[in-house]
């Protein structure tokens, strides 16, 4: 490999297992540089093996030690897997204590765990669409898990769920009144809710109020957070009503305590998208949501060369000075084409 | 008026000053309706006159009480206020605990202040954009303040900030470590920096981090945050270099306490924007970053007319079946344009 290798180059290393070259596309693709696309064109027949899973929760949720410890876990079973921590707060990323870092330790050795931080990129624009392309670029490098922590609430974090096959929230109890009432926004993009720091005191009322707030209605269709959102206005497909029971797993991550049974929830949670055709509503969602950015974007790339940035610039003006709504102006902008 | 008015007669009625127009204009404005970006248009002439402050940070900082006491602040010194709380954990949209709805009851009947819940609107994609032209009917409707409310961190949030003329992140101390490492992303968009319960053990800590934080060299440039991100690589303006050193003042919400001095450092980072030319750079970069969101979904609505659904449609399948990578099929789907 020349000392500069083009992504091509990167991506063709990639798929023969080579790490280096891995780490090296991905900051490629981080970059958005255009021959990223082309190696990212390549490695798509490669795609569509990996499980992708989505962990997201506030901070002091303990969401970092939960992948770490599920991380194990998942290795214990034979299975590779590939960590984004989008999460800034994330020991993977850098940003938590000692003590975390330590705790990552052991997975730092081990060649079937690679982790990237995309934590601490400059610009939150573009942050879901990046994680979707470097999920797929360790997807093509065939890692057989790929888990995504967030740090939950936000709209960059529901659109990174849409990347997920099964998305993980996280709680813990004794986090505040506030916390509590903010979860009804996040329940609606969880497939399992995990309550980890369990042995502390006022789990029992945490469970209950996710319980209460599980049968409260919210998310009664599986297919309906990523698929009519993105996809199904977009596509003739008829949604599909199948249920999946959002279970609570309580865990203990520093500890262990319960990680059995959430390795468990989500193997139930994979076959039941598989049985119920699920699986594949999600991913044409992902892709019809996709295809429609980079639609967009492109549309906007030649609007812009057409009309010149000048006369972007004057629109900009007319609308400041109030002589011409924001409205009105875009019909201007668009008038003879 | 008739009982089912178009919503140009409620942005008539708005602009007469009446209240209940303005709750059922903002209801369509929120619901999207087309006639509702007509009203906008007939309002636009009469916006630029409000001072828009965004309110953000984490569960448990307390800043829905301090929007309280600084909405009573601001009225005691003769303006108006119109608060949009997009945080579903705000007493403002009925998330929190009973004492916060108590200690917010007294601005209820006062009519220099309108209070617009926009916690449970049920899409997240969309809500910044909404949010701003809500804004802008309380602008036109001659409020003096606009407060916009949001919990924080997330994408949706930078793109609310980027509506606010002045961004006050509310830190409060011991929320634990992680709340600490996310700080680094929320900084960015601070104008300035509030400290709050800050009666509670770990203030100096809390307020000491700040500092060293800030003086990492986070956010050296005022301009920057929204200018460069959204305009600058589509205008020909210069940014602008001016310094703004952001304040870290400490309150207690609810005893009143700061409650001066943080109306004080608004008006001094307000006067910084007029003299600096900022002001007029952040409005730029917002109408700049609203008519490319604008033209973007035109030309999108567009494209799907001209090609059909089933055409897209198609397409997703092809990437699904791993036949086309998404970037060829978007080049496809744009041939012959």
């Amino acid at each position: 490999m020349p000392r500069t290798p083009t992504a091509e180059a990167l991506a063709e290393a990639v798929l023969r297992g080579e790490r280096r070259a891995l780490a090296r596309l991905i900051t490629r693709v981080e970059n958005r540089t255009t021959d990223a696309q082309d190696a990212l064109a390549t490695l798509h027949p490669h795609t569509g093996h990996a499980y992708v899973v989505g962990v997201t929760g506030a901070p002091g949720t303990g969401k970092s030690t939960l992948v770490n410890v599920l991380t194990r876990a998942l290795r214990e079973r034979g299975q590779t897997v590939g960590i984004i921590a989008v999460d800034p707060t994330s020991p993977f990323s850098g940003g938590a204590v000692l003590g975390d870092r330590i705790r990552m330790g052991d997975l730092v050795g081990d060649r079937g765990v690679f982790i990237r931080s995309m934590a601490n990129r400059g610009s939150l624009g573009g942050l879901a669409a990046t994680t979707g392309d470097v999920a797929r670029v360790l997807d093509a490098a065939g890692f057989d898990v790929v888990v995504i922590e967030t740090v939950g609430a936000g709209q960059s974090e529901v659109e990174i769920a849409g990347t997920a096959h099964t998305t993980l929230v996280v709680e813990a109890p004794g986090l505040g009144d506030d916390v509590q009432a903010i979860k009804a926004g996040i329940l609606e993009i969880a497939d399992v809710l995990v309550v980890n720091k369990a042995d502390r005191p006022g789990v029992e009322h945490t469970v209950r109020a996710l319980q209460a707030m599980l049968s409260l209605g919210h998310r009664l269709r599986t297919v309906g957070h990523h698929g009519q959102r993105m996809a199904v206005e977009e596509t003739s497909a008829p949604p599909e009503y199948d249920f999946w029971d959002v279970p609570i797993v309580q865990t203990v991550a520093i500890s262990g305590e319960g990680i059995a049974e959430l390795v468990d929830a989500l193997e139930r949670h994979r076959a039941y998208l598989r049985q119920s055709g699920d699986w594949h509503a999600r991913e044409r969602a992902r892709v019809t949501a996709e295809l429609r950015a980079r639609l967009q974007e492109t549309l906007w790339e030649r609007l812009l060369e057409e009309r010149g940035a000048e006369a972007l610039s004057a629109a900009v003006e007319q609308v400041l000075a109030r002589e011409l709504a924001p409205q009105q102006a875009v019909r201007a902008l668009l008038n003879g084409r």
